[in-house]
């Protein structure tokens, strides 16, 4: 190749040309290698400090053995027990690797460029990066005060753009606020005809089923739930979605057929007749969020309402809230903010485990002396 | 929701509407439920049946404990052993769940709607996936007759099209034919100056590696390689792309960050170590090249050269393969077959064990006979 063609650089298509380069988080490896840390107290990802289920972890380590085989692309047995077990069709159920899989499959299927997407601000990041990432516009809708979701003003301002997509994290992420079965069919009411509703209940796991909305058949709504919380799955990357068939077959059209772990299939379904374990969880998590209220009252630090495994601690500003991650960092504990006001002076904790939960305590008493 | 409004169906954006339902392959597990099996001699879908090496395995299972915690996004370990091994800097690999979801990403990065890419007709099928998936417009070039892929008629289709990427498997999948260094880097110097060329070098561990294009800086090359063939991981979904530093950040812009799961970047880096395993299997497999060539020999069948871990045979014309192919799923064998002229009347049989070699032998000789 020595001609005078000047070679490359490619180029891109324009979606991704426009793009900047951004990523929705830093990981804690990364973040422990910058600090130079073998391992952080992982205190900032919401991850399951419990473990995946005994009986998941045994049918992961058993399945293994054939790991030289692909995974079933069509995830039947799993989708069959999820449908035993959400009382839908299983033509209404996609799995994929994680709710992030999920998130770009909608995006993808129902924003075209330049189509409007409608999020409360400061959100799952990931949503935000998938709707940038396809070329979609992004309106936002600020928490209000009290850190609940601005239902009413998301509805409007997604009925006021023309929104093609409306997401909604219930419990949300990362303010840990819920909105109840009802709030929820009423903001579904107040939503133009022709939108999608993406619910994403990572969290939902650690609500009662029975505050969740009903299985619907409205063909708007997409929920999209994981194993990556509650479960203790979130290495295994697996997740899926309840939808009418249609966004079903849509996603199936452009999937990534083979993207699910084999192991993550074997575990994953394991893990849905781990019950008791999962309801074990479920309430160590509920003790672990007292825990978290008392020792912020102790402090004379506010806390946000949570029905979620985290909780956000309130450190009055922006630059408190981000000095007190930077010192926990230095302290050897990982934990992130929300980003955007009214949030932006919390901090997000994920409930661990007892000694995790002491170890936080003395470390935000040391940091916040400091 | 009583209301006269009529809800939905939700707009799908104008690409995935316009796509008709398809699969890039229908699984072995699909087929065995079809066929009322509970298992079938899985030789259709390229997977190693030499297991995955021991050393990956016990980290994997090691690695298990700890799945309730989300793996690396950046897979900073497995990179850096990857840039030691291929002797390129970390900045230059993307990991991701499998050649799959690069395909996915080139194509996303580097091709908008209506653009064209230029692949041979039947080869691999999920590249035509996501070319279509992305509104892309596919050229296909035929195979040689003698099953080898028409470089100069690939160079010649991409620049009369505009092409903006070309896609050559090398060592091919479905034909198994391989091109030289040399041949490729005369294709790479005939092709127009701002094209991508994905090289899929899904094969890639079943040559030598001085036969490869050698590692090179021409921002035009993304190369693909797989745990999935040689590495026995193929249900752990994990591969890496190495290309020009451009086009591994155009692929950080837009990738699931985490769609790699925990265990299966364990695996890898454990597995990249494995080459005694891993020479074995690739010795192995020649064996079981030369042996399904014998037995065609001894059943008057042709077969075309193959420089990967499958065979095809030659039954001359695509009725009698494609009844091949569903006399042996009633025997209770997977095999598929190339699906365009001129290799059509082909039927492709992946190199198992010893005693599934002999299985296979049987099961041919009787659905011949029948």
């Amino acid at each position: 190749m020595n001609g005078p063609v000047t070679l490359g650089p490619v180029r891109l298509a324009p979606v991704v040309a426009a793009l900047p380069p951004s990523r929705p988080f830093i990981a804690p490896e990364e973040l422990a290698r910058r600090s130079g840390r073998s391992e952080l107290l992982r205190l900032g990802a919401n991850e399951s400090s419990f473990g995946p289920p005994p009986r998941a972890l045994l049918a992961m380590r058993t399945e293994l053995e054939r790991t030289n085989r692909y995974g079933d692309p069509e995830a039947f047995e799993l989708r069959a027990a999820l449908s035993a077990r959400y009382g839908c069709a299983p033509d209404r159920i996609t799995v994929a690797a994680g709710i992030d899989d999920l998130l770009g499959l909608a995006v993808r299927a129902y924003l075209a460029p330049g189509d409007v997407s409608v999020m409360t601000a400061g959100s799952y990041p990931t949503y935000a990066y998938h709707v940038n990432g396809y070329g979609g516009r992004l309106e936002t809708v600020p928490y209000e005060n009290d850190g609940s979701v601005a239902l009413d003003k998301l509805a409007a301002r997604a009925r006021e753009t023309g929104a093609r997509i409306v997401y909604l994290a219930n419990p949300d992420n990362p303010s840990g606020a819920f909105a109840s079965r009802a709030a929820v069919a009423a903001f579904l009411a107040a939503l133009p005809p022709d939108v999608l509703l993406i619910l994403d209940e990572a969290y939902g796991d650690f609500v009662a089923p029975d505050e969740l909305p009903e299985a619907t058949d409205d063909p708007r709504v997409v929920r999209m739930r994981t194993f990556s919380k509650a479960y203790g799955l979130a290495g295994a990357r697996i997740a899926f979605s309840i939808a009418a068939p249609e966004t079903a077959r849509a996603f199936q059209k452009i999937r990534l057929q083979f993207g699910v772990s084999r192991t993550s299939q074997a575990g994953a379904l394991a893990a849905l007749a781990e019950t008791a374990f999962v309801d074990g969880v479920v309430a160590e998590v509920g003790r672990g969020r007292a825990d978290y209220r008392a020792l912020a009252q102790r402090l004379g630090l506010a806390t946000l309402p949570s029905r979620t495994n985290f909780v956000c601690f309130d450190l009055g500003s922006r630059e408190r809230a981000e000095a007190l991650v930077e010192t926990l960092l230095g302290l050897g504990v990982f934990v992130r903010k929300p980003s955007a006001p009214p949030l932006d002076g919390f901090v997000r904790v994920t409930v661990g485990t007892a000694p995790e939960r002491e170890r936080f305590g003395a470390a935000l008493v040391r940091a916040l002396a400091a």
